[in-house]
């Protein structure tokens, strides 16, 4: 055994007993989970991983992505060995307010993670994404996701093998540590690894099968995987507890920390504590490539009707020709969200990922982890493919810009599988999130454009058929914010609307004033966070608001409304929702917005039974 | 050409032109998506469709899942041409209550229509769990699911295929239009059938390619993969349009339907209208399996501490004994969420789909199809993973009961990734959805074996860690209802809790009473439906209600108790939510209650400060 094989082993006898240690001193996590994946992680540090360790943001570093997040404490240990984390903080592991938490998470103190992982199967979308920046960037990055046999179930983990090898993503390198156990005993395949390797080629992979306990196998895969045309699955046969008699390969150890004696035995049996401390190879230089963005000057102006669905692609473009950051990802509906016409201006910056929402969003994490301003665009119905993307996402404190088109059941004819009809329950719901909702489109653009610089999740919903312009290009519309078209001190009602919805608000405010009741019309294009100040005042004034929404009646602008009242003050007065209660089929959207009770006709009848 | 050949062809000359007919009477639709599907479809239920029309429900009967539902005006033509539907009805396609929808749906007015499809990927998920359902029923039916070459880059369609195979359902065929062109130009392999047949060969099935404008080869290749002896993947070659000099094979007419003339064109080049009447083959009789129920007794009781999530596996368990019908799928977490105690008493009714939530959902979808009473569970937060496939579902009219366990940061040191802090919200938005949240042992008892009998989507919310018994073995929960624990005229605040925050609400109520504050405190069990009418009465009665969720703040039990009051009449007196507002990390239960602000001191010191 030559000195390299040395070490290594010794540094995988170090992240073996570190996992037992920290999750010990826990009473809690995976240290099993982790000891299949202590050679695997050593040699990946030791040699292969070109990082920058007092400079992880650096564009030429490599990627570590552990899609198999239970197993964070080999992760943290191997933190502790290349010395950015201590022993002590190791050991903190699972505690409150702790940075090394059960799951790895990107917080602020571990600058080292660059994203959240613990849903499995997650990492490889996201390694596809990260993948994709460093190819636009010029970057000899290579990007490692490491990945276990339990989440290859995950359809997620296809997709993204599929959309890896379709864009010849030679990059990324999976790494499978096929330790044959899952949480409930053996997996669907056990230790089959000819059924990974197979599948990987089948998907257009290269795949390298190996012993993941020999240094030397996994030394000698990882410089192939680097050097391959196409992205590289290692099928790595390890064990579960390797190293320790009574937990390798055994049955019932699943997300088990030892006892205090179990672990002073296991720690024996590995050769005692270790703290090795090693330098990871250093990431090549290079120049990165200049993105080009050839402005199209001024930003789009609509002085006549306009879908905000294409004053959404409109603004895409014309913000993508002035920011090279701006990359975009569409899920085979891009003629559809007008994402499309980014291609004009900025084609290499363009991803179709085909029908694939989970891949479209876990490579926007990966994407923005990198330092892109990552915007992607499908129906809103199909955001919830992608959801636990999107949470995920919030975790890991990503950038996400998502925009849902296709709103409510103003699609029409297509029916309900296509109709966004809960987009806004689920997005508000997430934490952080910005929630947006034009109605015209020059307030698209406006906000479009404020979705560039903001943190964490935003969501802009547009709408299928045009709508009448309501606003000049010059209006602001802070987010946060709220627009009332119409105000006086005779008020005897406030409609508040949003999108579609405040058009149908404008028209019902004419019909009433017909009868002599005067309503305040309110635009509620920022649903999360809302405009609190002036709802109160709009309650406080008119006594009675009635929230009308192309949306289901749970969890939507109405319980925004709600919320906002709350947390305001006392209540007083009354508060109508107008949304979708029952199931929709297909029609027209006129039929379908009068079906619903959402059109100008059934606000102003509303309106009229509650003062009468 | 033979008597039977001049037949499938006239039939699927017909299909392509009523395809074209009704979307050109609509005004809107997909013929050409429907025309490439049109001999497949033809031969499907002309020759190897075994089903009974008069008796849709007939168990024997073979299944058929146009999971590409787009191509909705195939199916319906196919329905015309067997008497289950009129010509006239045919011609309402997309029209205002017609129940020939723009995709598919199982109206009561469709029966043959057995889920709801146009969600792209979901299709074959389903047909697994309909196999499931028909080898546990000993029928010799078959499914068939008709797939398109965009959804392929589904991760959904992988999953199912690779539980297919695991599972031996060599009842179910996958029979692929692979007609070229999505929605935005080329798929992404194009015309390449060899990528498909390769892939399914590597995930376990077995495949056939065949020209799909031949029925000869059609034919013999359905034959073929009836008789197979695991699932069979039918590559057709096709073309969109197909039949159509200035359609086939065309870009730019994907969801387009053609103008009158384009159409009396297109029609006549077909031949011109048909109105064969088909006679699908009937369905083998057959003497269906007898499942066992080996009865266990008397339901679980609780009189000291229990987890709820423990309950409901208790719960499950004992009903699975008692009621034959109920059937279990799990996502590898049987023993998180305890439904692996089903294996006890019914194993041939406990599906392992593995960590694979979407195929989980898609194929209780199915499963409910074919009568039995499913429940699937996971962690809460992992069912965002399948919200699209509980969509389509509560589209579908599908009875879907869904647990979700590790409930909110409760879970402690696994940190955010693990825990559900959405669930509330993304359920309470699903149509018709029924929202269950117990908070002891015996009142989790109630509340699964009331799911048993509720149509549509019902969720339960389970705990982690065990609560102390509140109620008596006899105490009633309907859904819809709340349990009034302390209640008195000199109340003057009410406590609402659901699950493990009403323990802390009981526990602020006793401080709260040491500093002479009378709370009332409220068990708001049934999140959907809520008990308005209580909810009301304590508002009126008290003056001020605090709401207590271990849930982010928006869609969650606050938002539905503020529906509640707003529907109820004018709002007066105060509200005030206490829920998750921020990122949480690891910790204990106890710790991250506290931070979160929703533990019995921060309610009581809450209260105190809003009442000062």
């Amino acid at each position: 055994m030559d000195d390299r094989t040395h070490l290594w082993n010794e540094f995988a006898a170090q992240l073996a007993v570190d996992s037992i240690r920290c999750t010990t001193a826990a009473g809690s996590g995976h240290p099993t989970s982790s000891m299949s994946a202590a050679h695997l992680t050593a040699v990946l540090y030791a040699e292969h991983l070109r990082t920058q360790v007092s400079d992880p943001d650096d564009p030429a570093n490599d990627r570590f992505v552990l899609s198999k997040g239970h197993a964070a404490p080999v992760l943290y240990a191997a933190l502790k060995a290349i010395g950015a984390i201590s022993d002590e903080e190791l050991l903190t592991l699972r505690k409150f307010g702790s940075p090394i938490q059960g799951h790895p998470a990107p917080v602020p103190e571990l600058p080292w993670v660059d994203v959240a992982t613990g849903s499995l199967g997650q990492g490889l979308p996201i390694g596809v994404g990260m993948a994709f920046a460093m190819r636009l960037n010029g970057s000899p990055g290579h990007v490692w996701v490491m990945v276990g046999d339990s989440e290859m179930a995950e359809g997620s983990v296809w997709e993204s093998m599929e959309t890896a090898s379709f864009h010849g993503l030679a990059g990324l390198t999976a790494i499978l540590d096929l330790n044959r156990l899952g949480q409930r005993g053996p997996t669907m395949h056990g230790g089959n690894a000819s059924v990974f390797r197979d599948r990987a080629v089948a998907f257009g992979w290269h795949a390298i099968e190996i012993d993941g306990h020999d240094v030397v196998e996994i030394d000698a895969a990882y410089a192939e995987a680097r050097h391959a045309d196409r992205p590289t699955l290692i099928v790595a046969r390890t064990e579960k507890g390797h190293g320790v008699s009574f937990l390798a390969n055994a049955e019932g150890w699943h997300g088990k920390a030892l006892s205090e004696e179990q672990a002073a035995t296991a720690i024996q049996e590995l050769g005692g504590e270790r703290h090795l401390t090693i330098t990871p190879p250093k990431p090549e230089s290079f120049i990165p490539i200049e993105v080009s963005s050839p402005s199209v000057g001024e930003p789009p102006v609509y002085d006549g009707p306009a879908a905000t669905r294409e004053a959404f692609g409109d603004a895409l473009a014309w913000l993508a020709s002035q920011r090279p950051e701006i990359v975009v990802l569409d899920g085979e509906v891009g003629n559809s969200t007008y994402t499309d016409e980014v291609l004009g201006v900025a084609p290499e910056r363009f991803f179709e990922v085909y029908i694939a929402e989970q891949t479209m969003v876990g490579a926007q994490v990966g994407l923005q982890a990198l330092g892109k301003v990552a915007f992607s665009a499908t129906f809103g119905a199909f955001f919830t493919r992608a959801l636990d993307f999107v949470r995920m996402g919030a975790i890991g404190r990503a950038d996400l810009r998502l925009c849902g088109s296709h709103a409510g059941v103003s699609i029409g004819e297509d029916g309900p599988s296509q109709m966004a009809l809960e987009d806004l329950a689920t997005m508000r719901a997430v934490n952080g999130a910005t929630v947006l909702y034009p109605a015209d489109g020059n307030a698209t653009v406006k906000l479009v454009t404020a979705m560039c610089d903001l943190p964490g999740i935003s969501y802009i919903r547009t709408t299928r058929e045009a709508t009448s312009s309501l606003y000049g290009p010059d209006e602001a519309f802070p987010v946060g914010g709220s627009k009332t078209l119409a105000s006086s001190p005779d008020d005897r009602v406030t409609l508040v609307g949003a999108g579609i919805t405040l058009h149908e608000c404008v028209r019902a405010a004419d019909a009433l004033s017909g009868d002599g009741i005067v309503a305040r019309v309110i635009d509620c294009y920022s649903v999360k966070p809302i405009d609190a100040p002036t709802l109160r005042r709009a309650l406080d004034e008119t006594g009675l608001i009635v929230v009308v929404e192309d949306h289901r009646i749970e969890g939507g602008i109405g319980d925004a409304v709600l919320e906002a009242l709350a947390a305001t003050g006392p209540l007083s007065g009354r508060l109508i929702k107008l949304a979708v209660t029952q199931m929709p089929g297909s029609g027209s959207p006129e039929e379908l917005r009068a079906w619903a009770g959402i059109d100008r006709a059934s606000i102003a009848e509303r309106v009229r039974a509650a003062i009468a």
